[in-house]
């Protein structure tokens, strides 16, 4: 297939794939999703991924729809059935299906949807452009949910400007973009939000912290403020299909390029562990 | 037909109607509503109402899929439909279906959602129970949106604890309740917060301010604490199928009571406004 949706076990491709009215996203938005980058039908850190749906679900009382492994071996499944082997993969939970009203629904019955797609890893030599805008999405910003207008918003302006991405920032804190985190470089250290709510915790963040550690790199993991992020040695942006890119401006202005060295050790740990991983075993 | 579902000119009852999973509402909640109340197949305010929605599509920058006159005009037809004479009319727009990115489709055509099924208006002479809740939603609180996770959450609170909603306030400023607004009656004022980002400006809320008006009673739309709230004579809650009904007891303490006859004034008139509204006119 050129692509694959499913729900509740249903299976179509997703221009054909239809759901009912009355899922809870329809009018709460009420659910979680993950997503990751899948190689050689391979998606790349699923387990981390699994267990990142299951804690956002978790922190909105929605039941999980099946075991974690039992999830593991369908979303194996439905990236072979997909021709492309470079593909995004993203699922999500949501609380049901029933009438329209606020509290939950008497039947814990939650749904769960996969979509898979043809999709490139972006260029790990690209330089992006940013923009930046006042962060005034909710105090939930740690859980991956399906409420992403001001990201919707976010991610537009970026679209508007000709840039990648737009760094939201509460006053003078930056906490994340649309939807990547942002860290910094600094006199050798590599420099990132605390997991607090008004970030998602990065898969590829945490990667980047684990990598390192393992690279003797110092990691600060406290908030910084506009104007260090614009006086940063770099700004690295991640996301499941962005490996730590280097910014080179930000709201028209350059930034970075200071450590590049620094960075290309970092970039070319992350894309070893990431080949590795999805590179199918011999035998 | 008991009830109804149209999605962009598709008729079915909401159990049988699906939408494509596409659609922008499944993954980001990218859309907008509003709903009023119908009686005797007469949907009460339909032109506010369709005015509100036309102005929380616009802050979107999302696409009105019609004229004003021809919402109107399907909205009225397809209540007729449904057998029950009380109806909650329910309608959202989404901007478009497309594949999964975050900003905005390249093609712009909007979706148009509508269901109506059996409601009833809550009794007029009914007492409130309350509980108090963080507001922790994002800053487009003005905006009638499909991101209502929070809201979702303090519906639930309510629930189980056996309370009809749930106060919302940031520190001590009390703004709205999870699905309607919040006033309150102190020395023969009526208070209201103001029509800020941080409250949805409702409509019954408004139509309870011109009763105010109409009748001599003073209004003061400033923000009111939690302590002021406690201390109220009354404390009222509106929404669309809630004609302004006192609480008597909040977080589990006695409130209000002490001003019924003027509450008693205000809601005698709205009801006189809503049933002579929603009366077939003679010939």
């Amino acid at each position: 297939m050129e692509n694959i949706a499913y729900y509740n076990g249903k299976i179509a491709s997703i221009e054909e794939m239809t759901i009912p009215i009355n899922d809870r996203s329809s009018y709460f938005g009420d659910g979680v999703y993950d997503a990751t980058y899948t190689r050689n039908h391979i998606p790349f850190a699923l387990e981390e991924h699994i267990d990142r749906i299951y804690r956002s679900a978790a922190m909105l009382k929605i039941s999980a729809p099946m075991l974690k492994d039992e999830m593991g071996r369908l979303l194996r499944e439905l990236v072979r059935r997909v021709d492309c082997p470079e593909q995004m993969l993203y699922w999500q939970v949501t609380r049901g299906t029933a009438m329209r009203a606020h509290a939950f629904p008497k039947e814990d019955k939650p749904n769960l949807w996969v979509l898979s797609w043809p999709c490139s890893v972006k260029d790990i030599h690209a330089k992006l452009k940013l923009c930046t805008m006042e962060d005034t999405r909710y105090l939930h910003c740690n859980i991956k949910t399906l409420n992403l207008i001001p990201n919707v918003l976010a991610a537009q302006k970026a679209a508007e400007l000709g840039c990648d991405e737009t760094v939201l920032h509460r006053g003078n804190r930056v906490t994340e973009c649309a939807h990547s985190n942002v860290s910094i470089l600094k006199d050798g250290v590599f420099r990132t939000a605390p997991t607090d709510n008004l970030i998602l915790p990065g898969i590829t963040r945490g990667h980047i912290l684990q990598i390192c550690r393992e690279n003797g790199i110092p990691v600060d993991e406290t908030a910084f403020t506009l104007e260090e992020m614009m006086q940063a040695d770099e700004v690295v942006v991640s996301a499941s299909s962005v490996f730590g890119l280097p910014a080179v401006e930000i709201d028209g202005k350059p930034v970075g390029g200071r450590a590049p060295e620094l960075l290309e050790v970092i970039q070319q740990a992350y894309m070893k562990k990431f080949l590795t991983e999805t590179t199918p075993q011999a035998g």
